[in-house]
């Protein structure tokens, strides 16, 4: 690397971190082809290509010159409330976050969750926990040793060291303090909802639609709430994602299956959702703190902003229902607005978090933040984690667990050594449900817009108070700022209690 | 960097040298993204990403450490005739070309033809060679600079330092022995042609028929010719080509319009003759010269051997008339085998060389070969292109120019500053009429399989002879090891008088 730039140590700064993001964007490209393009044979020389670059990139944002300029900006006594102090604060932590990391634990852990996820691939199908075990132990050693390198905050667990790394600046006491509230609650309206002898109907999701025919219609949805196709695509994979290089570049994909239009229409709002996040990010930071997004929660919260709050809505369905029925024909013609509306709400508790509702959800993230929480604290032993999953599913969601393959053995998170990832997904949703009060307050008439096929008013305003934003502020700041007051379950617990209750004629 | 390697000095060879064609790799998927994926507003961002992928893997190939276990790998003695000795060889024409051209050249010439390419776009659109011709003048100083710091071969010209980045050891005064016997000769059989009253009928060329059906009929042929699926793709593109990362992965375009099926076809045989070559290259020398191809005019014999010898044959269209018929329906119905095969060999004289059929083809190229070499040579003006230009036409192919937009200005070549790169077209056309000759006398019924669907044999015979050496000989000793000669306009003239006079009743 032989870049000099003429300027102050600030702009030196930007050009060296912008080599790094520079080639990290190059491999979410890859990253996107694998998931969608890439022929089968392709994987080998592939995982060289992405270790190429994974390992570049670490050596730019490490880079000796890269920290020099870093306290030669910080010494510049840049303003606290200026954009240059914002972006000289998130580089500093990136660096660090960087640099904390040994070559050789990062190697090691890289190696062994690369392993991991295939022996739990394999151990999944044969519901094997045994075969996983030792495995996941020494994930949890390593991810112990992670957490100490990183440094553990000041009052705080090693449980946060590692979930900041998705989440900057959550602990789990907070987290905690959020959830519990929310776990007792939410027990108490799922009880209630499958209690009552009133059920939406499900006719909505039986019905066998024609694959080509969803596609062109998911497509015209995401085009309708404001995703930007000059500016995007919309594929299929697997397993739905947001990926792409920046705001210009954005992709998505979704899946579908004969019946259950509503996951694909749903997996379509949800990654919309994130892309018109990574639209919204401003072109001139591109490759920037400024440019990039404040944290996974966040990230999140604008998924499931589009996927549920407006996806899911009333409002939403009364523009939807025609065209649905008119796109689709024979196959909806016999349904009518409450099919679809209730369709698209139904609770119903369930093994699998990715096939859960709005409701119960949640609960699924309790119990894999609390397991792991106690794992990372060494309150509980790998070897008890089946038992203490099926516990906890009895207790909250009143399921008795068959196997561990739709038990302890579902989620790839803990394979690929990511402990501390899952609460952002209930983050996501109580900072969705939070914002969107604020939204419904500052935007009048905003869900009757949604009636007549009005998003714009609200992809504005997400724009204006959180994407155009980029890391600037952190999420509790963010949150702060937008909505007044600090994350609380209040609501989404209120979100959900006055939309699904009438479904269910309570 | 701080790859460190033990063992031999060509061990440690290699693996600097495979750290810079694995950057080239993906380099690769970004550019075949760019032509068949990427949304259009991806393309700023997406010039950053290729500029810095293109200056690391410079850096990469120009390593002083490179410099150094190169000479010491060279120091090791490894027998002439070996694998090493091959590797070494070609690993050291890479790092001097790449080392010979400075710095500021290379940019200065990057940013230049940048420019360049969109002004002759535009020019080409108005048909303006005067707007072209000022930043056409500075290429060809650039590449007159270009030619000496690459090094003039004692007894060539500026001009073989130019072309010899496409075909190695490649000489103006070679080429032109090897044209003008082609060229005297092609001139009276085009003549011959155009001037009999029997001409192959061009209904196969006229019929409408349903883009959708033929992207699924060209893809079942190239499955059949051999093309390997789950080691490849084919997409749609504005131009066709070859593209991918290694041979595990490659990805072929094609493009189609409601007429002109068997352009369609034959673009997909072309690109498919690439990317079986792409195929057959041995994925254990991925990233060294020995997986890699032997020059742009072996390239092309490889695509015009399948989209010619084979896609425009009497014995291909014996087996793919009915299979066409099946596939298409109604379209195509009322057509015969006659259709077909004539429809596939109609031989016309036209302005465009890329719809130029197998004859005239070779005059287009020998025009440009002419022109470049004397402009680079200094014996002809940029000024005086378009006369030049033009009484060729009248010369060669009987044609008057009405204007540049459909004359000088019509490829992208020259604007690329890529001077030297058009007589790889027709060396492809000579090499692939040779290997042909060969390969039928040692494969007993050669064309009547194919009249079955047997392309296997020729796969084969290529995959042996040529595919699997990668760059181990240069392109003259591998003609002389497969055909037992050196390389001769004789088999091309024979093939096309052979098959083009009774098609035309003569």
């Amino acid at each position: 690397m032989t870049t000099t730039v003429a300027g102050t140590a600030y702009d030196r700064l930007l050009s060296l971190y912008r080599e790094g993001t520079l080639l990290g964007s190059t491999a979410e490209i890859l990253s996107w082809d694998q998931e969608t393009m890439m022929p089968s044979g392709g994987v080998e020389y592939r995982s060289r290509q992405m270790a190429q670059l994974a390992r570049l990139s670490h050596e730019q944002i490490t880079d000796p010159r890269l920290g020099d300029a870093l306290s030669e900006a910080e010494a510049e006594g840049h303003p606290e409330d200026s954009a240059e102090h914002a972006q000289i604060r998130e580089i500093r932590r990136d660096h660090e976050k960087a640099t904390k990391l040994p070559a050789e634990l990062v190697e090691a852990f890289a190696k062994l969750s690369s392993v991991s996820q295939h022996v739990w691939a394999e151990a999944r199908q044969k519901s094997d926990f045994a075969a996983f075990k030792p495995h996941l132990e020494q994930l949890v050693k390593l991810s112990r040793d992670k957490a100490d390198c990183l440094g553990i905050p000041e009052g705080g667990e090693r449980w946060d060291a590692l979930a900041d790394t998705y989440e900057p600046g959550m602990r789990a006491s907070e987290v905690a303090a959020v959830f519990e509230p929310l776990r007792d609650r939410l027990s108490d309206l799922i009880k209630e909802l499958t209690a009552s002898s009133t059920k939406p109907s499900n006719a909505f999701n039986e019905a066998t639609i024609d694959i080509d025919a969803q596609a062109s219609f998911v497509k015209e949805i995401a085009n309708a709430v404001g995703f930007d196709f000059d500016r995007g695509r919309l594929d299929r994979s697997v397993h739905p994602f947001c990926g792409g290089s920046h705001c210009n570049d954005v992709r998505l994909t979704t899946r579908f299956q004969p019946t259950e239009f509503n996951d694909a229409l749903g997996s379509t709002m949800h990654e919309a959702g994130h892309g018109l996040y990574e639209q919204g990010l401003p072109f001139s930071m591109v490759g920037l703190p400024l440019g990039d997004a404040v944290s996974l929660g966040i990230h999140e919260s604008q998924s499931r902003m589009w996927e549920n709050q407006v996806g899911r809505s009333e409002a939403f369905w009364k523009w939807c229902t025609p065209l649905a029925q008119q796109a689709i024909g024979t196959p909806l013609a016999h349904l009518d607005f409450e099919d679809f509306y209730g369709g698209a709400n139904i609770v119903r508790p369930g093994f699998i978090r990715v096939e859960a509702d709005e409701a119960t959800y949640n609960l699924h993230i309790m119990i894999r933040f609390q397991l792991e929480r106690a794992i990372i604290g060494g309150d509980l032993a790998v070897a008890d984690i089946p038992g203490e999953w099926n516990r906890h599913y009895k207790e909250y969601l009143g399921l008795d667990v068959p196997e561990d393959r739709v038990g302890c053995l579902q989620d790839v998170h803990w394979s690929m050594g990511a402990m501390g990832y899952f609460p952002t997904y209930t983050l996501g949703n109580l900072y969705c449900a939070q914002f969107f009060d604020t939204a419904r307050e500052q935007i009048p008439g905003l869900e009757d817009g949604f009636s007549r096929g009005e998003f714009a008013p609200l992809l504005g305003w997400l724009r204006e108070n959180i994407h155009q934003h980029g890391r600037r502020y952190s999420a509790s700041e963010l949150c702060e700022r937008v909505t007044g007051k600090p994350l609380s379950a209040e609501p989404l617990l209120n979100y959900l209690e006055a939309k699904l209750r009438p479904l269910y004629g309570i």
